[in-house]
This record gives structure tokens, sequence and C-alpha cells, in this order.
């Protein structure tokens, strides 16, 4: 297939690498030349390009920009398509996206590999990031079956967990396990942040180990994708820091109230709690 | 120098293991004659016994029980030492244990090797846990300046980083760092176990990722080191829980009014400011 990718950064470039190994043409779009011509080098695309004209005959096309800048450049993209190309997108929040996307282009289906790292752009580019990690799929009744089990079959040659379900289901679930995390997280590093003044700030920074340093660590991640959360599914978001809010006035009562025996209980449901989750 | 160990856990265990090879005569005391018996075994100890009058003749004693026995094991030991033999602990509070542990004891000086694992027990006491973590000693102006230098030396064996305090800023200092995140990670934890009737569970439950897993990870420790944490350390804990529940707040309004600039500021300074930290 001819299968045309909008973005060529980690994501972007990792689906070019893993999909070209499978037999595909890889059409790559970047804004910027210099990233087309590392493109080529590496051998993520066949053919790239900054014009979109370049996509005029894919059959499938992954838009990989930021989330921001999928529904901007889906408006251009269209006047270049064929009317049976299949647009998916690789965005971390679905409802909105999929509600513009499916009135600009019938033939558009949502997507989001839940893959990544630390690192960005093209250089992070790499083989097996999507392997054994969940790739959600959120088609809408409008879509035709043959297409998303199309998009299905690419998805499953990226070795990920293929997941459906509703753009709804999707932008809920995500608010809990990995929007939610990133306010949590954020908050701890500014109450630490707050104490700077006080004289222990400076052993408190020098005690700081794994415990610190993993449930800051999202919270310490890139803004752009903490507004995006935010901004993109925003009223789910909300509901879950309302329950998360409740949960933690519960247990600063119990300390407060020196409930040892509750908190105990409270404890070990979060021990085993977790283990059941994960 | 004749060292003695009660209590032959990961702690009690490792520090065995570590000290035996500097040339010291380690003399273990457990509660458990199997335990006593495996520690000979496996080389941790010159001499085992589950009777304290084992320890009659020892330089220095590491107490390293759960904190909770730490001065009851003390009122007994009193009656088995050498006046000149120095006491200290590994308990993770140091405030509650230094006072009452100096009213027993003159020689008695607190520690906290802030060092871990998930495994426990004399099964997972192991070579260098303590090498490069830090280890705070936290003597009070009773104790003599070579008693805090004697210790010094030893755990400068381990190749710990020392750090010496008063008690009173090491709880204050690991309130932050240590014991609320704890509280924060188990509110995470709770929060989703809150949804478990609501259909987006079971999805939620298969996409989450390393972000949830990491930020959920202290909550779902030993229930019984979370409640010491809060009993030992309630003042400091509720004062570090307060502030961090207004840093929450302040998320909450920003996305509540979509105030998505400053929400960009304050997500940039967390980024930066886990950098600077860390």
């Amino acid at each position: 297939m001819k299968i045309g990718i909008i973005g060529l950064g980690l994501i972007g470039g990792s689906l070019g690498l893993e999909l070209r190994d499978h037999g595909h043409t890889i059409l790559g779009v970047s804004r910027k030349e210099s990233t087309c011509q590392q493109a080529i080098e590496r051998g993520i695309v066949d053919e790239s390009n900054i014009s979109l004209q370049l996509l005029s005959n894919a059959d499938i096309v992954f838009i990989c920009t930021p989330i921001g800048l999928i529904i901007p450049i889906l408006e251009q993209l269209i006047y270049h398509l064929k009317p049976e190309t299949i647009v998916t997108d690789v965005g971390s929040v679905k409802m909105p996206i999929v509600e513009q996307g499916s009135r600009l282009w019938d033939k558009f289906i949502g997507g989001h590999p839940m893959a990544g790292s630390a690192e960005q752009g093209i250089d992070a580019a790499q083989k097996n990031l999507f392997k054994d990690s969940p790739y959600v799929i959120t088609p809408t009744q409008n879509n035709l079956s043959k297409d998303v089990e199309t998009l299905k079959t690419i998805v499953n040659e990226l070795g990920a967990k293929i997941y459906t379900c509703t753009s709804e289901n999707h932008d809920y679930a995500t608010a809990w396990i990995s929007h939610l995390p990133v306010m949590i997280s954020a908050s701890l590093i500014n109450a630490c942040l707050a104490e700077e003044e006080n004289l222990t700030f400076k052993l408190a920074q020098a005690l700081a180990s794994s415990g610190f340093r993993d449930t800051s660590r999202v919270g310490g991640g890139n803004p752009e994708l903490g507004i995006m959360m935010a901004q993109y599914n925003q009223k789910a978001l909300l509901r879950s820091l309302s329950e998360y809010r409740k949960q933690l006035d519960q247990i600063i009562n119990l300390v407060e109230n020196k409930d040892w025996k509750r908190l105990g209980y409270l404890l070990e449901k979060t021990k085993q709690g977790r283990i059941d989750f994960l």
C-alpha cells in the first residue's frame, strides 16, 4: 500500500521505519526540508516532500503532528486526496478530533498509539516503538467497516495491541490513567518548589530518591502535551480531578484524626488494587 | 570492631554482608531461630542468636527492626550492653525515635539509610545496597563527637553518602520527598478504583501504561510503612499535604477557567523545577 505520513517526529518516523519494512511505500511530509532529507537518509520514507501534494496517490494517511495541528492540516489535506483515501491521526485526545475530522472527511478514523519515549523528533524514531503497546482506534458509525479493517491490518503489522472503542470512552479512560497523573504529579513538584525558602529545601533535594523521582516524572514532562490534555479533554479531566481531590481529602482526614486503623485499611486496598489494576 | 545487628531483614542483612567484608565481627539477633541459621549460612553474621545477651560485648549496635519496635527493643537491650556501646537505628522517621532513644541510652544516635528494594526479608539482603545512597545521621548535642565519628566511619565503609542534620530537619525534609508522595500516589489508585462500576474501567485498566505505573508505584507499597510515616511524622506530613492540596486546587482552577496560558507557565515551571531539583 501507499502510506502517507504527515509529521516525521518520534511517532511518524517510527511508523515509517516499521511499515516500510513490511513492504509498504512510505510517503513522508514534513514542514522542514531538512527533516525530509533526514527521513530519506535514515530509510524512514521512500519519498519525502514539504508539500501535501505528495499524498495525492496515498491509500491511507497518518497525521502525526502535534494535536493542535491535526484539524488545520486535514483542512488543507483534503484538497489533495483521492476520495477513497483513509485518513487517521495519532492524537492523545479523540473526541474533538474525531468530531471535526469526520465532518471534513468521511473516511477519517481516529487513532491513538499509546507508545512514547522521553526523546522527541525524527532522531528518536525507532523500530518496535509500538510493539505490545495499546493502539486505540475510535471509528464512528459512519465509517465503513472495510476501512476500519484496513487500518487495523496496518496497526497489526506494528505488533501493537488493538483496542476499539468510541472516542468518548477513550477520552474518559485516558483522563484517569494518563491525564490525571500529569496534574497530580505536577502539583507535587510545585508543592516542593513552594518550599524553596525553607532551610530544609536543600536537604530534601539531596534526599529525594526513587519515590519522588517516579511520582514526579510525568508532571515534569512536555508542557505542551499537558496543556493539550487539559484543553481537549477538559470535562473528563475535571471529573477525575474532583474524584481525586475527594480521595486526597479522605487521607488528610484520617491523618488529622490519627485514624491509623482506617489508614491501614486504605493502604492495604491501594496495594492490592494496584496489583489487580496493572 | 564488634558490630551488633538486631533484625536481619533487607537492611540488617545487607549491613551484615557489607560490614563483615570490611573485617568487622558481626553479631546478629533475630526473633526467629531459622533466620539466625540462614544468616550464618549466608555469611551475613559471625554469630547469631535470638537473645540480646549476644550483644553484651558489642562496640556498636544497629537496631534494624520495623520502626514500631525500635524503642521496645532498646528498652530491653540496655540491660545487656556495656556502657560505652553506641546504639543506632535505621528507622525512616527520626524525631520520636531520637527523643525516646536518647532518654534511654545516652550513646544513642539516630540514623536513616535511604536505600531499599521492593523485596523484603533476609533473602533480599545484598551487597552494595547502600552504595551511593543517602545515609542520614541525626546526632543530638548530648552525643560525643567521637561516637558520631565512629558511626560515620562505619557508614562510610558502606559507600553511602552521609548527611548530618537534626532529627527535626530530617523528618521535615522526608515528609516532602518521601511521605507526601506515598499519600498522593495512594489517592490516585483510590480515585481509579472508585470508578470500578463505570463501563470504561476495564478500558482504563487495559490502557494504563508507564505514566500511571510510575505515579501509582509508592501508593501501592507496604501499608505498614505508610502508616508508620503518618503516625510518627504526622505534623510534617499534614503540613506538606496541605501545601500540596493548595497546588492541586490551583491546577483545578486553571483547568476550570480554561486558563491555558497560565497552565502552560505552571507546567513549564514544573518541568524545569524537576530537572533542577533532582
